[in-house]
C-alpha cells in the first residue's frame, strides 16, 4: 500500500483530506481524465497529454494510483512491453469529483476548453451522466466528449 | 491576479486542468473546507486544524485563494489585526467539488471520520445539500457537521 493511503501515516480520516492524501496534487487527476474522456491507456499517450507531465512524475503518479487501486495494469497481449491501463472501481467512482472540478473550471475560465456537450449533459443530470459514463468505461467503448449530452 | 490563473501562463485550457492550477494541491481544498465545516474564518483558525499546515504554507495558500477569487477577506471590526475570510460565489461553487471528495473518502478509506449525517443526507439528494450549505454561508450562519441530513 502506498504511503498516500497507508493509515498510520494520514493527517487524519477527515474524508476530504483522505482524498487530497491520495490524489491532491496538480497531475493525478489529469490522468484520470485521460482515461475517461480521451480513451487514453498507456504510458506514452498519458506523457503526450498537452500539459506536458515529466516522465518522472508521471512514472510516480502511475505507481501511487496502482498503489492506491484506482488504476489497475495489464499487459498488452500483442505487445508484452506496452502496459495498458483502466481504472478500478474505486478509480470510476472519482469521475463525480472530475464532472465537478470540470463544471467549476467551465464557469470559471474564461477561456475554457469544455465542450457545451458536457455542460448541456451536467446541467441535465450529472449522477445520470456520471452512472452512463462508468458503464461505458466498464464496457471498454471509447467516450465522445463532444456528443455526451447524448448518452443521458 | 494569481500565476495560478493567469491565462497566458494556463497549461491547457481543459476545465479540469484550471481547477487543478487553481486549487489542485493537498492543503487550498483543507481551508475551504475549514471555513464550509468547521466555521473557521482566521489564519489563527486554520492553523490549528488537525493536519498542521505549516505556517508559510498557510500565508501562500490564502493569498493564492485571494487572487483566484475564491476567498475574500475583510478586517474584524473588533480587532483590526484580526483578518476575517470567508468565500467569494466562486469558491461557494467549489461546495459541489467538496462533498464528492467526501463522498469518495467517506467510501475508501477504512476509518474515515465522515458523518453519518453527511452520508445520509449526500445519498438523499447532494444538489440540494450543496445548495443548502451555500445558502447558509451566505448568511453566515455555523453548520453542524452531525445535523447535515435536518437541512434538506
Amino acid at each position: 500500500m502506498s504511503v498516500a493511503i497507508r493509515q498510520k501515516s494520514l493527517r487524519s480520516h477527515c474524508p476530504i483530506n483522505f482524498g487530497l492524501e491520495v490524489f491532491g496534487d496538480k497531475w493525478s487527476l489529469l490522468i484520470v481524465r485521460d482515461i475517461v474522456f480521451f480513451n487514453k491507456r498507456t504510458y506514452n499517450e498519458f506523457l503526450a497529454s498537452k500539459e506536458k507531465i515529466a516522465t518522472n512524475i508521471l512514472a510516480n503518479r502511475l505507481e501511487r494510483l496502482k498503489a492506491a487501486d484506482i488504476l489497475k495494469c495489464t499487459r498488452c497481449e500483442t505487445d508484452k512491453r506496452s502496459e495498458i491501463y483502466s481504472l478500478t472501481e474505486k478509480g470510476l467512482n472519482l469521475i463525480p469529483v472530475l464532472l465537478e472540478i470540470s463544471y467549476w473550471g467551465a464557469q470559471s475560465d474564461p477561456g475554457t476548453a469544455a465542450s457545451q456537450s458536457f455542460v448541456k449533459a451536467y446541467k441535465r443530470d450529472k449522477t445520470a451522466l456520471a452512472n452512463a459514463l462508468q458503464n461505458r468505461l466498464r464496457r471498454d467503448e471509447p467516450i465522445n466528449n463532444n456528443s455526451l449530452h447524448t448518452l443521458i
